[in-house]
């Protein structure tokens, strides 16, 4: 039996504990940052608070081993005085969505070998794709996460704003969003690469541009020019 | 029975081909475009090929219904002297990869009724998703695509590229990139927007602008600002 103590109140912390819950061999216990004055014994602390958060919230804990679940963060960014970790679950959370944990790659890091085997113990209770990633690579999953998941889902914001002046509904796009993500299992996404912008289409490059506003045009001509010029 | 002539070698023609000698009641003959002295008859006559070769083959046609399958090129490019039409399928289509065509958004326009009602009971043969689409709408939603599909799989090759830069596997990033599109099913894009642009997180922005290159840096900065400021 292994105990976890869960710090936090957001997205992160409720998903993981409500996955730990199901683990076989593991007791969990979930508390607010906000009151952390009798912090309960665990064999493994996980903060999973806002960046910011973090130091003040581990300067206060005293277990043997303390994790953090953040993925711009160095695992020293951590104070607590004994043994740290990081357990950083790469997902994007909702709050009433639920997700099935055993797909959610599960980063870990830690300061010694003996910690590292605990972690790589409980992550795989949870996932079937667990990674030794230190704070570098970390930093630049975090920044990758950025493009893929923030900035696409603006993409797809635009794309449904482009829709509704049309008086078109955003469902239309639907199948065509899903096939771009399926493509890419079986093939790179450089290869997968089409439009205007692959194939330098002039005249339809120009055409666009006269059909989106200042700002619009902006993200257009970026990435049509990063796409061009390779990155 | 009704007839159908596909002219065109590309991946919509084929694609579209296979599709239709699967449907019922329905006759199909597919063509090249380079050598079309001598055209078959048919009810419908669909053309798939380049953009700019649409007006050139078109006006050597003489059946009675003649369409085209492009997105961003308007019904009256056609130079027919017959009845004119657009049978636009919204799906990104590649080579080797089979596609459920019951789920592939088929956007209809046609001069007059009696040639929509042909075209919609020949769609509907193909698909469950049918929509009347003119012009205006139908440049809108090509549009629309090259946001959600081609930015959107640069965005997957600028993820990857970091990855790797950083000796980490792209596959890592896919439950990500799933999740992302799965959320858009039950959230609009506008609420399911999370990262450090939308939170106005300034040093996370400035350590990730940190770790970019100069063109990388303006696709981060650009969308940011769009996400910061509505769009």
């Amino acid at each position: 039996m292994i105990s976890i103590l869960i710090i936090g109140n957001g997205n992160v912390a409720s998903h993981l504990y409500s996955a730990l819950l199901k683990a076989a061999n593991v007791r969990v216990l979930k508390i607010s940052s906000r009151n952390i004055t009798e912090i309960p014994k665990a064999d493994i602390s996980i903060i999973a608070v806002s960046d910011d958060a973090i130091a003040t919230v581990s300067s206060k804990i005293t277990n043997s081993l303390v994790v953090h679940t953040s993925g711009s963060f160095p695992m020293e960014s951590l104070q607590n005085k004994t043994n740290k970790g990081v357990f950083y679950l790469l997902q994007t959370f909702s709050k009433e969505k639920a997700i099935d944990f055993s797909k959610i790659p599960i980063c870990l890091e830690a300061a010694n070998a003996k910690d590292y085997l605990l972690l790589e113990m409980l992550a795989k209770k949870l996932s079937n794709h667990v990674y030794s990633v230190h704070s570098e690579q970390r930093k630049a999953l975090h920044l990758a996460a950025v493009f893929v998941n923030n900035f696409t889902n603006h993409l797809f914001t635009i794309g449904k704003n482009i829709c509704e002046s049309n008086q078109l509904p955003f469902e239309i796009l639907q199948p065509l969003i899903e096939e771009t993500v399926d493509k890419i299992k079986t093939l790179s996404p450089e290869k997968a690469q089409t439009g205007p912008a692959v194939r330098n289409d002039q005249k339809t490059i120009e055409n666009h541009l006269d059909m989106l506003h200042l700002k619009q045009q902006k993200i257009y001509t970026t990435l049509t020019k990063s796409i061009q010029n390779g990155n």
